[in-house]
């Protein structure tokens, strides 16, 4: 109880006094408000007086209630299409639980490359790796398609959130996964969606045109060598009980023999999958987006009574995402909609002002990254800081072709800071394997990892290849 | 399987059909397709080839997938404040049960007059008079206040939802309830949020100010008709099995006893409901939305422990009514976007310009009040027909003071046709006694009524008191 009252005072408190402190010139009241409550349920939901989807919740209300928004906006991350997609991920990712295919391909995988836990890690990514070479929606391709095997393999191997069994094989499988995507988002132009907006911004403001294939050949070098290392890196930091299943192979195939052929259901959500998939890839002939791809497919589940409805309801861990997630992506929108993140930026910018260029460009590419830690989307990361930061490094002399290339690595691999720092976030961090602490502790060594490789491999690949 | 068919024939074949219809000259393409999805969305959930909520949520996905609207804002309705201030509802209703403080003033209800079922449905019916007298929010008027009583009645009396037990008391005290809470809406200018818009509408129109005394005067008296004979004409039509409760009384005495005084979750409830309760009553000075209040009070009962998040993410009838009651307010408010229901009015108003304005008025009223099939709240048939109504009335040569009247009260009325008629709705509705074919059949004779008093006993006492 004690114990409870500290943590609120640690939460309030510090809302409280950044609410107190008085707002720059050129800051209205109510975006003050706004980052104060923002900052407070972030300290909220790492603290815990309450669990974190409640302070999410309580901060929603009051951002509605001292007005830093009105309500019908502090609302509107729940009508947001990524945090739908978030919802149908949790909707497909029940429907292969359901049905069994989930586990059959699962076991498929076991007797693949079953040997060892860090092997069945690794070919996962390297699906993920697959599928980001041409699927640039990172919710549909890790929630919709990644997770239900993930979770699939540590159902096989007894892992669960709940009872004590996360630490066999779930918690460490979960970190890898997402930390990995992470460095996929930022290996391919299609990585993610706003990559394309990074493209376009880079364009305008330093005439460089960062195409498919630039992009994938300055990443690949830097990108590889994340790979291994940071997987490495997880597995030391949280090494998984389950680390060699000799009897794994042959336990999978026993199964699968007895599974036997496919089942209707498990038909049909294949089709359904492949459709949904396909429908995926080929979003840039036909337009239709990746929410709706999914939500037909779900409606299709449906109609076939693949999924009842009581499923999508009593799939209670979706609700609660929704709400959380709808939450943070409701205050990191409306924050990037204030002059906060700039007026930030401008000062930074002042400070160094006489500074050389290498030291400056460190200087403010650490906080570019850093700084997404107020970001529930790479979206709005970019959307808030890539420009300003931008024009800041090119004023110091800071070659463009580094400059460009560091911020553009730079903003997809930050997203690995927290919980919520993109679409898949929420869907890996919400089935409960890792508890915030470990996931922002392994985010934070896998941050210095990431800026390590990427600014010196990065920097002298970038240079041998003849980018600055 | 075969009737399943039918069911989907059915369904599709009405939005197909209507898709098919070339649309009006001026309407646009996307109008007309959210029309026919509309329109067979509401089929759907009729003839339940999938249950209702799924079919909503089928024609929410439909309507992006032919892109009658984009997706951003087929899920505008996720983000609607009056469908969160009914999850709220749910959630402080749940509040009630957890901590049984609706048990115990169901007791309390119970031994002052629960000697007959009907009296026990009037005392509910009294409060809600009494509060609607100050309080506009319907939702959380009805969904906060009546409700949790209700349902704390019906679990007393053993009548529950799913187990063949609706019929005991539920089936006839909900839809008492609801119908006489349409007619409370009608009975006061703070009967519900948009009857300010009507205010205001008829002064701009007709130059008629509906002040607050005004409204009440002149609704009183079809009011009280008819809240004799709507009880009456339910109690017919669903007579509840228990229908005289002699030990009732003496129960709950007893009961009363056994609970002692109030525990300290109780108390808290108490106080976070009367709270809530005030600063609803007080949202004319203060401002405050309702939706945030209630929200605030959820949080308070969060951080007090009177609720886990874990009883909020469980409460799945409320996710269940979330989904449906978001996708049809999104779908009524796109509509009335449209020039649709315009050119229907104009249509409607063209064919009668010649007639007599009794008629026309009898003929243009009934359409009016009908039309509120096609609408998911009062507030959007307000905004989209009102005006027109209204113009064409005036124009036919009806007294200004009979058609305003008229139309504001039936613009009320009108909300007892369905489940989604007005917030309220989907909150008694979704819990579960009432089937959709009762509902409906319920509204329908209601509306009878209601059409017949208030155009008969009203028009005379209006006449009598001078307005024509």
């Amino acid at each position: 109880m004690q114990n409870k009252i500290v943590k609120w005072l640690i939460t309030l408190g510090t809302g409280i006094g950044i609410a107190l402190i008085p707002p720059p010139a050129d800051v209205p009241r109510e975006a003050w408000t706004l980052l104060a409550i923002f900052i407070a349920t972030i300290v909220g939901s790492i603290v815990q007086p309450l669990t974190g989807s409640a302070m999410v919740l309580s901060g929603v209300v009051a951002a509605a209630l001292f007005q830093a928004v009105p309500i019908e906006r502090a609302l509107s991350g729940y009508a947001d299409k990524f945090v739908w997609l978030v919802l149908a991920a949790f909707f497909i990712s029940r429907a292969m639980i359901k049905t069994g295919l989930g586990n059959r391909i699962a076991l498929i995988f076991v007797r693949l490359i079953g040997r060892k836990t860090i092997g069945l890690g690794y070919s996962l990514v390297f699906t993920d790796f697959i599928l980001a070479s041409f699927i640039p929606s990172t919710g549909a391709r890790s929630g919709g398609i990644i997770l239900p095997i993930a979770r699939s393999v540590t159902e096989t191997y007894d892992s669960r959130p709940d009872d004590g069994t996360a630490g066999r094989i779930g918690t460490f499988l979960m970190t890898m996964l997402y930390q990995c995507e992470v460095i996929l988002c930022a290996t391919f132009l299609t990585g993610q969606a706003s990559n394309l907006i990074i493209r376009r911004l880079a364009l305008d403001q330093a005439g460089i045109d960062l195409n498919y294939s630039i992009w994938f050949v300055s990443a690949i070098v830097p990108s590889l060598v994340c790979l291994v290392l940071i997987p490495l890196m997880i597995y030391r930091l949280f090494p998984p009980e389950v680390k060699e299943t000799p009897n794994a192979v042959s336990f999978a195939r026993t199964e699968l023999e007895k599974l036997g052929t496919l089942t209707k259901p498990e038909k049909i959500l294949l089709a359904v999958f492949i459709a949904v998939v396909a429908l995926w890839i080929s979003a840039f002939w036909h337009g239709i987006d990746s929410t709706v791809i999914a939500m037909v497919g779900i409606s299709v589940l449906l109609i076939t009574g693949v999924l009842e409805w009581r499923d999508l309801i009593n799939e209670t861990n979706a609700w609660d995402v929704f709400i959380w997630y709808g939450g943070l992506v409701m205050m990191a929108a409306e924050l990037s909609k204030t002059n906060i993140t700039t007026i930030f930026a401008n000062g930074v910018a002042s400070v160094i002002g006489g500074w050389s260029w290498p030291i400056g460009l460190a200087v403010l590419a650490l906080v570019f990254f850093y700084a997404h830690y107020a970001f529930a989307s790479i979206t709005a990361h970019v959307m808030a800081m890539f420009v300003p930061f931008l024009a800041v490094t090119l004023a110091l002399g800071v070659p463009a072709g580094l400059t460009v290339l560091l911020l553009t690595y730079f903003a997809n691999l930050s997203a690995g800071l927290t919980h919520y720092g993109t679409t898949p976030a929420p869907v890996y961090f919400g089935l409960g394997y890792v508890t915030q602490r470990r996931w922002w502790t392994a985010g934070l060594i896998a941050s210095v990892i990431n800026i390590l490789v990427w600014s010196i491999v990065g920097t002298l690949w970038w240079k041998l290849i003849g980018w600055w």
